[in-house]
């Protein structure tokens, strides 16, 4: 049974520890990392020994958020988790530690019960939100790059700040990190704005491969391997096409179908009010939140995927319309 | 000669004020109109009576700032303008008015004195936070409208809270706005992520046209008149553009170039530090900041406005290495 615990108490349970071995998720982005370095740094000035476990390498455009960071080797004496909404997300990380986490911070409304422990907070933009809470309490001293870090956690999970999960809480901790001396312009940069030439020549591969069906309220686009084999294009630069097809006029459904190295193909879907991705991705035994949802395919190509998902939003959204007849949609 | 005052002598000024008709530049974005619109409505609350002055209709994305609020016709007593940074940007507003205004109220660096009090701030990130400020002063009461144009200020101008002009009171602002009901995700899809299938397919175009030069450091897209005609994009629709070329990795200068209707060749530059757009568009007779410029051609076809500029961009780009030896550029 996993105890649910406040943020006062998750700071009281770090004040007994040292050797904290901090476990952060596999495709670490930008509110795991931020999360867990921040926290790492701030229990390090607090002369406590805390290190960070990556499952993988980090994108390069993140290595910021680990300089200086010096790697140590000692045994934990605690584990505990930030963002991992569960535990199959640890990875590599998982056979090792996944018994032995006695606290996991998150804020996924998802989250899975697997830490002795948790301090989960859904309505929080990023598990940032709360680390930034937790040091306070903890009485550490904000420096530049705990201020980089929460802010990039912020920053990563918002879209910057553009998302519908912002609260005024997350503008004021922004303000702070600013404060704090976060170089939140270049941050920005770094995450939003730089694109490789690969990535510029992949992603205009993508938008040409869209596909309109529902009168233009479903948008499908497709990203075969090939597109990374012939643009030199890396699978992490292509992140942000998921959100490509729902920001056209008239899109209610948005779909990306993305063919792993493994033939899996998996499809991110967005929604626009009043549909909900996780309800389309649970016909096809996926899941996720209403705005977002993905769901994966075996066995087919890419085009048949398509075709089902296409046929599937014809049927979602008639089956919409029904319901709120005489409605916009 | 201009007379500079403060928040609170501004607020003084207007309480002495009815009848108040309030300026708001041509090309109206999302700043002047939400400024303009705020404190209107906020007048309003005060029992006074005050109105808006567009130069001309506003974008369709940017009608919901003056939703119910009634046009009104009485013969104005004092006028005062939101966000002009100089009276030529008064438009066709300027005849009538340009010689009777009491009080500008701005956030531009390059703020032109024509008002008789001017209230300018070049560190506030949009004209925004200071209506949010004098209406504070004013102890004018927000409802969600006064708290969406607010917020539609302060997103606009920074690039949803993105660019450096972003201080930690720009965040503390717009915490207060969602608190007091602005729809912050709904506006920022409008803002920054809708599009129209034209829209798209034009975007796509200009992408294609790309051309690198000076070893990938610098990036010009190409804007004809065809590519309106040929998609249906309307020219608001493709003012985004002008920020893609600089978002390259490795870019230093990023170029767009669109024909006007009448034949002449306008330049938007961004650039990237240490490069200076406004010096290298001094070359052509144009200006504007360090980061972003512009200048115009005439008599010239669009790729020989192109060659002109990738040459000059080499020249700048070699100067550049010449003072900064050793530099990283």
């Amino acid at each position: 049974m996993t105890q649910e615990i406040s943020c006062e108490e998750s700071a009281r349970l770090l004040l007994g520890w040292d050797h904290i071995l901090v476990l952060t998720h596999a495709s670490p982005d930008g509110d795991t990392l931020g999360s867990g370095a921040a926290l790492v740094r701030g229990l390090r000035k607090l002369n406590k020994r805390a290190r960070l476990a990556l499952e993988e390498p980090c994108e390069k455009k993140f290595r910021y958020l680990l300089e200086g960071l010096s790697e140590e080797s000692w045994e934990p004496e605690h584990v505990m988790s930030v963002d991992v909404a569960d535990p199959s997300l640890l990875g590599k990380l998982r056979e090792s530690w996944e018994k032995k986490v006695e606290l996991a911070i998150d804020h996924h409304g998802t989250h899975v019960d697997f830490a002795e422990k948790k301090w989960v907070e859904p309505e929080s933009a990023a598990t940032a939100e709360l680390i930034f809470l937790l040091l306070q309490e903890l009485e550490a001293s904000f420096d530049r790059d705990m201020a980089d870090a929460v802010y990039t956690g912020l920053t990563t999970d918002t879209g910057c700040f553009r998302y519908r999960n912002v609260t005024p809480r997350t503008h004021r901790i922004a303000a702070a990190m600013i404060e704090k001396g976060a170089n939140a312009g270049e941050i920005n940069r770094r995450m939003f704005e730089l694109k490789s030439k690969q990535q510029l020549e992949a992603e205009r591969r993508v938008m040409d491969s869209i596909r309109f069906s529902s009168e233009g309220k479903c948008a499908i686009v497709f990203l075969p391997r090939s597109v990374y084999e012939e643009t030199g294009a890396k699978e992490g630069e292509l992140e942000g096409v998921a959100s490509l097809p729902r920001q056209i006029e008239g899109v209610v459904i948005g779909v990306t179908l993305k063919e792993k190295e493994n033939g899996e193909i998996k499809a991110s879907v967005r929604t626009n009010l009043p549909a909900d991705a996780a309800k389309l991705c649970s016909r096809f035994g996926g899941g996720g939140h209403q705005g977002a949802a993905g769901c994966s395919f075996r066995g087919i190509s890419l085009k048949e995927a398509g075709e089902k998902l296409e046929k599937a939003c014809g049927a979602y959204l008639k089956e919409l319309e029904n319901s709120f007849s005489g409605n916009s949609l």
